[in-house]
């Protein structure tokens, strides 16, 4: 099988243009949540706002569940960006002494 | 501190705002991986391409290179979805037999 399917390709073509979208939205959501790291290190605010993260959760599941998505899956998204954005922060926190934000 | 500054809720605001495409952008694609996973099960096509993933591998690392994201972040990114496209798959596998479609 070295021809692949009209259909196939149609449709590899959505997923490709799906994600181009989705790198780029990442793209922007990390240089939000870069900013959100400087001005919590300058305001000395806390890293973490478990409420916040409470509250984004839920939305997102509910957000989820609307569009067909898995909120399982979408709660799992959110915990894999944030994971990211802890990291991102402990980067920043390095640079400019102790601070960071999670979540957000 | 009970009341959030200002610049934070409009950053805060943004990465919502961008959290909710994501969501639905997701949604998008794992319907579009659903139908591969059927097609590739009717036509009886091996499950995984590996040539294939590894060409929106090197793709989306391209892309987020461009846009500013860390390109190990999006391979990581594309490993976590298409984990989740192999689980959709060997549901549809269990649901009429063997197949399943990776990646894609």
């Amino acid at each position: 099988m070295s021809e692949t399917p009209s259909e196939l390709l149609r449709l590899r073509q959505s997923i490709d243009n799906i994600d181009a979208a989705l790198i780029h939205l990442l793209a922007e959501r990390f240089k939000a949540t870069q900013q959100v790291g400087h001005l919590k290190a300058e305001l000395a605010l806390p890293p973490a706002d478990p409420a916040r993260e409470h509250r984004q959760i839920e939305r997102l599941r509910r957000l989820a569940d609307t569009a067909g998505l898995d909120p399982v899956f979408a709660e799992k998204f959110l915990g894999f960006v944030i994971a990211e954005v802890i990291h991102h922060h402990e980067r920043i926190a390095g640079e400019r002494g102790p601070a960071g934000a999670a979540g957000d």
